[in-house]
């Protein structure tokens, strides 16, 4: 019997490759002689690193760059089991939670470090880079980025201008002639799921500039900032990136991959599915278990269960969902591919409790859904 | 597709008529068209009378008796789908709970409710009688309940002795000619797994003496009482019933029964499954479905799911069982019968929460394994 365990990480508790061996624990007490692949999974967000680094067996580097206040920091990425592709996740350069509080302010923030990163991956041979782009404190349009890369902002006077969302507005020319040449021959896949154009109402600092930061004033003018961007981008690089779904997604990151780098942004499950060749493992096995933290009516949103289920339905074979919580209306997913979802908990329990006992909890859900599985 | 749902109640939750209500809702939401048998089912203690009621479609009885201090109150009894059986827990009339605790004193206290009830039974034309006798507050060899049904113990001078287990040693002589004659033509079983003689360190009066409210000296004489008893009842009624695992059963209750009645002491669970015909009912099905609150390495030790599931691999059949925790070591199970245990629970909850929502989890959780059940 052929088995593939592809799981996310169960949030606060289990990488998804941890998951995995739990789950692959429960199976061999009933199957020991089971062929079983493990892929760990994630989708695009939080864990996508480690869980592709996992998946592919590839490895972490660290490198120095610096925060979103241009402070120096230490940033890792992942380089996947090829040798030639990165996964970099911006936050780990550009993101939030690298903030204190107080400190949080997106006319000053630069997406810099998350271009210093991409450098270093062309430096390690890359060139194909994924960009995760959750959490990010920024709303520059990827503009410090650009400039991590060689591209240069130039004021109407021909001076470099500063950094930060609140400099755009100072930007007259656009000199891309010292862009790193390596880009051009680089790959570059943007993990988004979020459909914000740059700019208006759902736009990047209408929707995200409040929580990073910026009263109601600055928002505006942000916005205003990143419509003027999107006009020179338009004019001087001929791209229209100013209603693309998802190009204000990290602050109008996403539009200045796609301006600068000619990124392609797609939804992170399905770049996963490619990089981890997901639907080759699927077509290999009889049974196919995935997993979260959580399953619930959101789920089908672009999480991973969903998108493991809807590849193991392409390939008509049976697909398990295990998870921590079920919640509210999981049984909808019943009807979109998932054949089975079952929680692993197995007593009233706290959720500290919970997610202490999770490996235990997984190998002895598995081994339970294995036997009702193999029951008929 | 047939199948049976027969599981325990799940205590402090719901009956085992309720839990197999739940489950029956979450199969027919998968098969619609099933063709399902329920049977609420028990393990000779608590629940019993409500499980075998439920499952022949039976009644209860109220009749007015006295308490183990012989004052009047109602007391409730089965009486099966067959018009001619009665279900008796000795508890009714006689238990531990119908006293506060600083009323407790086994040298008091009488069995003679229980007997009101066989009485009562008989008068509605019961010719089998199970009796449970679990949770008793008495220690009087089953003495009070054979007075209730006429007959008469003696001292040496002619006279009738008082109740309670203190009153044993002045018995002389027990007469049994006014015994009702209707129970010569009646079965009587008694559900009683533990196997504790009348007498001795394992006997009725040393085991459970002191959780009756005896001290060590009240302990000691209330043996000894016992012991007169049966040399009384080995001599003038010619039954050795001392050493008879079960005859310390409530009070020597257990010995009472069978030397003044001719009862039978049989595992409980195994009255239960005569009664329901529960291996008809797992020869006719496809799948068997059973569950209880707790599961854990204690099941196997006479409690529903261990039953049903024996019966079903009698049979052959495949055998699901339901709970709400699963304890330590309920995998050993496996290797017992039980084809997959399952817990309801389906996120982090407190032991209340789960207790409250026993019917929607019950539910939810048949329809995921019955899922799982028919992927393969």
């Amino acid at each position: 019997m052929k088995i593939l365990i592809a799981p996310d990480s169960f949030k606060d508790s289990l990488s998804a490759k941890k998951v995995a061996e739990s789950i692959r624990r429960g199976i061999i007490h009933e199957l020991p002689d089971a062929d079983i692949k493990m892929l760990p999974l994630a989708d695009g967000g939080e864990g996508t690193v480690n869980a592709l680094v996992d998946a592919t067996h590839g490895r972490t580097i660290e490198v120095a760059v610096v925060d979103p206040l241009r402070r120096k920091i230490m940033a890792k990425y992942g380089l996947l089991g090829d040798g030639r592709t990165a996964v970099i996740e911006m936050a780990a350069a550009s993101g939030i939670e690298l903030l204190k509080p107080t400190e949080r302010n997106p006319w000053l923030t630069t997406s810099f470090g998350t271009g210093q990163m991409i450098r270093d991956a062309l430096d390690k041979g890359c060139r194909k880079i994924i960009i995760g782009i959750g959490g990010s404190a920024t709303n520059d349009g990827g503009v410090g980025m650009a400039m991590a890369l060689g591209i240069k902002f130039l004021t109407s006077k021909g001076i470099e201008t500063g950094y930060g969302g609140g400099e755009l507005s100072g930007i007259a020319k656009i000199n891309v002639s010292e862009l790193d040449e390596r880009i051009r021959d680089t790959e570059v896949l943007v993990a988004c799921d979020v459909t914000n154009p740059l700019t208006g109402v759902r736009g990047a600092s209408q929707v995200y500039g409040p929580q990073k930061g910026a009263d109601q004033d600055m928002v505006l003018q942000l916005d205003n900032n990143l419509k003027h961007l999107a006009g020179l981008v338009n004019k001087q690089l001929g791209k229209d990136v100013e209603d693309i779904p998802g190009a204000g997604a990290a602050g109008g990151l996403g539009a200045g991959l796609v301006a600068f780098f000619d990124a392609r942004l797609m939804k992170g499950f399905e770049i996963i599915r490619q990089v981890t060749q997901l639907d080759k493992a699927v077509e290999w096995a009889d049974l196919v278990i995935t997993g979260e933290g959580k399953i619930d009516v959101q789920t089908q949103y672009g999480k991973t269960p969903m998108g493991v289920a809807g590849v193991a339905k392409k390939y008509d074979k049976p697909v398990i969902a295990l998870a921590g919580t079920l919640g509210e209306g999981y049984q909808e997913l019943y009807s979109l591919g998932f054949d089975a979802i079952v929680s692993i908990l197995d007593k009233p329990v706290t959720l500290n409790e919970a997610l202490i006992n999770a490996p235990h909890l997984l190998e002895r859900c598995a081994r339970s859904a294995i036997r009702l599985f193999l029951l008929k």
